[in-house]
């Protein structure tokens, strides 16, 4: 039957199968869950629909589940409830849980902290390779990861670490002190989550410890939630580079839709100021406008390369500054580097352009005006393009609010006004 | 000394070190690691230098460093090398090792294939638990994991998997097929990459099976590679985005920039011939431009607002199907919600923008023709930049291809035609 199908199936593929559902029969299926599946059933749901789905269970079940869940995620679900039901949950769950979730739900959802849960495996130096694998197996059921065993001392401080491949493969007699490597690469609670993530990926580990400032252990981060860190950091800072953001798939259309706009309105909106601004510093020039109106086929070229070559080094910046690879400190040495590549490319597009300017309109002024107008836009949109991210950063703003919609406008600024004062200079040339 | 010093350090931090330095330094201070040392400093090397330390090493010191090297970085390591150094450096390794290197070389280096090592622990069903834990020692020096051990019989096809948590918790007497689980998530070896980290992830896998349409056990893929392709593929993505490549750190500023510039051109050159285009829709309505300039003032504004509209539909689109988030295949249903997106930004926008031009300009006409190509342009734009990502996802072609600079000018294009087409419509209201 149905319910022993669902055991049967991986937590991943029926929280799939639950999203499909409609609200009513989400309950009832997953009412049919044992509450250790349930658990891992609910850590795989889309964050949307896990509280009502919680609020719709009876109160002592809905513990009996959160007992089963690690802690990371019990209080990551616990933290989205209404207050009311967060505090009737954790009197419902057994003391030591409730006591940890309580306060992993304290710490900021985006730092080590956040995403790290309390259930690891740690033992004494003292004891022997022998009794440490016997605290593995009895950990084995609860722990979220048993290949990395912690040591720790009296007080609680992190000391050293062994691997279980390590344990199986030493002597049962040694010591722990005897075989734990003592150099143990930690993270503080309050390191950012983007920042775990890249030590993880860097030393290839399954999980970090997290300590506090006086070296004390108080949770590991592991290698699966990572990975989640990497792919929402990466979606986020793709998103805010348009001026978007992520939209749940579990709201209904009209609700999908009104966030959406919501959101990127006022990305949408800032460009259209400047898109005024634009009309005014056209307006400026006018006169020549008026004397010759070919000037204005050009004015699409010019901002939309600008706009594209701008974007595409804000683009490296930002994420050349995410992945480790560009360091945000050497600002010259960044923007030399993208000023030369839009010296490059101007000098070609600019060349092209003018060539064809001439061709096109039959004078070579104008073709002097927009090869010119384009290679001077070029090299400002690189130089712009890579500046901006970096200075956010160093103000300690998200680089990735840079965003095409910002970067792309005032582009289109500075490349009419670049054009608009080479018109003005070699204006009595053209007419 | 210098030598005790490396030895002590983490391989990633080596690599960084020697990253730093110039290549004669380079050659000396990897020659002062043990062979062991410097396999795990190679493999976190910039593959861009790995090559050109290689071949200044003596062949027999190279073979040594590769026989230590799992075989999955080994194989990417050679495969970078010059045929001669190739057919050198697999000629003086192992036998066996050099067999499962040449295999693995020839798989596409983003498919399961590509990405797998062979070095994994592998056992029969009817062997008692002890016994495989006592394999699992034999095996704990050389496999690239051993905490989950793979079931296969006598025609080497995956039958079950077990991993060593389990393992230490089952009785010694046990056998193997009584405890292990026998449905094993498994990739064949031609699967994208991508689909296998999507597979990782959602599964929170320590690492994935790979077999051959037989359902022959081929290799595994570690974790620790999946965290490389997702950030790699996210990197891949942002920079097919904006129409750029990522560069290596390694190279000279010269060729860097010469790598830059060569790879962005063509984009740009695109975008220019778009923009030439836009000239001439502009010159089809010179006639209108002529008589009243102050129709070209908006023409940055309109073009400008639907590229960043555009350009954050194909974002969102082409993440989502990266992700998984967005199904491909519900082509009309993704653009109904863009598109309705589209029409109410429009909505608000070109009602902004006409009252503006009103005042601005005191033409209540401007005004309505202004609005209305804002509102046009928009919808267009959420349209086309839904439906480019997913046709070229149909038609098996990267969605990220659907660049900022194809979307935008295209987006240019449409946005003129229809203020231009606008502006025809109601020119005798508008003099
Ligand atoms: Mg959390
Ligand atoms: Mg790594
Ligand atoms: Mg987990
Ligand atoms: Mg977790
Ligand atoms: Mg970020
Ligand atoms: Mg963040
Ligand atoms: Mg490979
Ligand atoms: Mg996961
Ligand atoms: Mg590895
Ligand atoms: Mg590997
Ligand atoms: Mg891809
Ligand atoms: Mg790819
Ligand atoms: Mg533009």
């Amino acid at each position: 039957d149905l319910k022993k199908m669902l055991e049967e199936l991986h937590p991943a593929d029926i929280a799939e199968i639950i999203e499909s559902l409609a609200e009513k029969q989400r309950v009832s299926v997953f009412g049919l869950l044992s509450s250790e599946k349930a658990a891992a059933v609910l850590y795989e749901l889309n964050s949307e629909i896990v509280a009502p789905l919680m609020e719709s269970l009876d109160k002592s079940i809905a513990a009996e589940i959160m007992d089963e869940m690690s802690t990371d995620d019990a209080a990551d679900i616990i933290g989205d409830l209404k207050d009311e039901d967060k505090a009737k949950l954790l009197n419902l769950m057994e003391y030591a849980d409730a006591e940890d979730v309580q306060e992993l739900m304290d710490y900021p959802e985006d730092t080590a902290g956040g995403i790290m849960t309390t259930e690891y495996v740690a033992i004494r130096e003292d004891i022997t390779v022998e009794r440490a694998i016997q605290v593995v197996r009895e950990f084995a059921q609860e722990a979220e990861t048993v290949y990395y065993v912690y040591v720790i001392n009296e007080r609680n401080q992190l000391v050293g670490v062994i691997s279980l491949r390590e344990l199986i493969l030493a002597k049962s007699s040694a010591t722990i002190a005897d075989v734990m490597r003592r150099k143990v690469v930690s993270v503080n609670v309050q390191t950012d989550q983007e920042e775990v993530a890249n030590m993880v990926a860097k030393y290839d580990f399954l999980a970090v410890p997290v300590v506090d400032n006086n070296n004390q252990l108080l949770g590991i981060v592991t290698v699966d939630d990572v990975i989640d860190v990497i792919r929402e950091e990466a979606t986020e800072d793709m998103y805010l580079l348009v001026g978007t953001t992520e939209i749940d798939d579990e709201e209904d259309l009209y609700h999908r839709i009104r966030k959406s706009v919501r959101y990127r309105l006022p990305w949408l909106l800032i460009t259209l100021m400047s898109g005024v601004i634009s009309g005014q510093i056209i307006k400026s020039f006018s006169g020549a406008l008026n004397a010759m109106v070919a000037l204005a086929f050009f004015i699409p070229l010019l901002t939309g390369m600008g706009g594209n070559l701008g974007t595409q080094s804000s683009t490296i910046i930002v994420r050349g500054i995410a992945t480790g690879q560009i360091d945000s400190r050497k600002i010259l040495h960044n923007i030399i580097r993208e000023g030369l590549v839009g010296l490059s490319i101007g000098l070609i597009c600019g060349f092209i352009v003018a060539i064809f300017a001439v061709l096109w309109q039959g004078k070579p002024i104008l073709g002097l005006i927009v090869g010119l107008a384009m290679w001077g836009n070029m090299v400002t949109a690189a130089t712009i393009g890579t500046l901006v991210p970096l200075l956010l950063k160093k103000l300690n703003v998200d680089p990735a609010v840079a965003s095409a919609p910002f970067i792309s406008t005032t582009l289109d600024n500075t490349g009419l006004i670049i054009y608009g004062s080479l018109t003005m200079l070699f204006f009595k040339f053209l007419i």
